[in-house]
């Protein structure tokens, strides 16, 4: 099955709900909005809520439960790329098909609209319910997104950039730039269905598998990171290993898991 | 009384807690928290976090209940400076007297630090205790630091540089980009002591005043913003008006408000 037919009504929810959340606002500048929108609604598979609602669901959750934590992460992830794009940075031009932010709104609203979905995610995981609830969410989306992961992630390949990086730091860099996120994003489906500790550590456990996997092949795709310290083969191996141990977890979940099995069969179908 | 030795109390316990949330952690490149570091400890009068400090003394609270939004708050303010001396934005290679945070690490490191400093800011506010307060405080700061906030008035203020603004826009501008940090500095410190809706009410206004005052003042120092559409006079007179309200405000609370009848002192004594 398609990735966009299993998924089909989580996508349209999560458009629905992510068109709502940043709709323009009445006495804010109308440029902030559209820089903001073009950088959210510019192609992305939505991954990472998906993989919200689909956490969620397995611990016997409503997708309802978990939409504050899936749009969050999702403008997390939006905003990053657009602080990614930029020129002091990756300094790219296009992503998926289209002109980057900066390149079509300019530099300066670029930086300032990443600021803003980066603050109106937070804004977001507020109306999350019950409120202890909507705080650890909050704690852990900032652990996830901040030096400890996320930008210390993208900061150590960053300062890497201009020479060889040994295996070791290509693990450290995956698992925080890229695998910090994918692990909350498993982490607060969990939470917003109110799991168990046993069933919050296993869904942890999931979502750091299918972080690391996730770059390893994307590397493989794009003959980058991971494949210049390994071969093909062994960085393809490595992967599979990674989204074996996730599908495990998701069985231990029984059916209700249909969807985090899914997730992980599809990584496994981009394995070159 | 100079601010120091009126504050010296505050910003001892400013200075020692923001130390300690800034110091550099295990496992993340010490490059971004060398430049978070340098970016908050290069200079300032720490008014917000005074002002946090002062509001909650003024409802009954101690420093203690009132200092993870103090920090946060400091820690966007920080953030936004970062990001407004960008060559993008206002392309400034000094403040206050050292390099800009980018002339000193770099244009990538620079928005990264800015990043990283506003996603702590929200990692340290769900340290307020209890839960529902918490999330009350990142829920304000958000809004305060958003779209209709700060950055909306950030974006305003470019879009508007080329030409010649109205009074109705240097308001809109002011009120957003300097003054909804402000109010809500005021704000938090009221949140963080359990202050009554009207006691809220009450320092809401204060902090709306003296935001507003902030700028006027500020325009009235650099000879730009609010004078060139009013005579320096005239400004001044708003300035002291705004900040009689303010003072009229500190006065209803009675002698715990000392500290927050002393920034309005403070400034006022700044009007040239």
């Amino acid at each position: 099955m398609k990735y966009e037919t299993c998924f089909k009504d989580s996508l349209a929810f999560i458009e629905k709900k992510l068109q709502k959340a940043l709709r323009a606002r009445e006495r804010s500048p109308a440029i902030i909005h559209k820089a903001m929108q073009y950088a959210a609604f510019t192609g992305g598979k939505r991954f990472r809520p998906v993989l919200t609602l689909a956490a969620c669901e397995a611990c016997g959750g409503k997708p309802q439960d978990a939409i504050a934590g899936a749009l969050a992460i999702e403008m997390i992830h939006t905003y990053s790329l657009v602080h990614d794009d930029l020129p002091a940075l990756d300094n790219d031009d296009m992503r998926r098909g289209h002109p980057t932010c900066h390149r079509k709104f300019g530099e300066a609203n670029a930086i300032l609209a990443g600021d803003a979905l980066l603050t109106l995610a937070f804004e977001l995981l507020t109306e999350a319910q019950p409120e202890e609830k909507a705080i650890r969410l909050v704690r852990e989306v900032a652990l996830a997104a901040g030096v400890h992961g996320m930008i210390g992630g993208q900061v150590a390949d960053l300062a890497g950039e201009s020479r060889k990086k040994s295996l070791k730091e290509h693990l450290y860099i995956s698992r925080c730039k890229t695998g910090q996120l994918i692990r909350v994003s498993a982490l607060a489906g969990a939470l917003s269905a109110g799991a168990s500790p046993r069933q919050v550590r296993a869904i942890t456990h999931y979502g750091e598998c299918l972080g690391l996997a996730f770059q390893v092949v994307d590397d493989l795709l794009d003959k980058d990171g991971f494949c210049d310290v390994m071969s093909p083969r062994a960085a393809a191996g490595k992967a599979a290993r990674l989204i074996g141990q996730a599908k495990a977890v998701a069985k231990s979940f029984g059916p209700r898991a249909a969807k985090l099995n899914y997730l992980a069969d599809f990584l496994m179908s981009r394995i070159p």
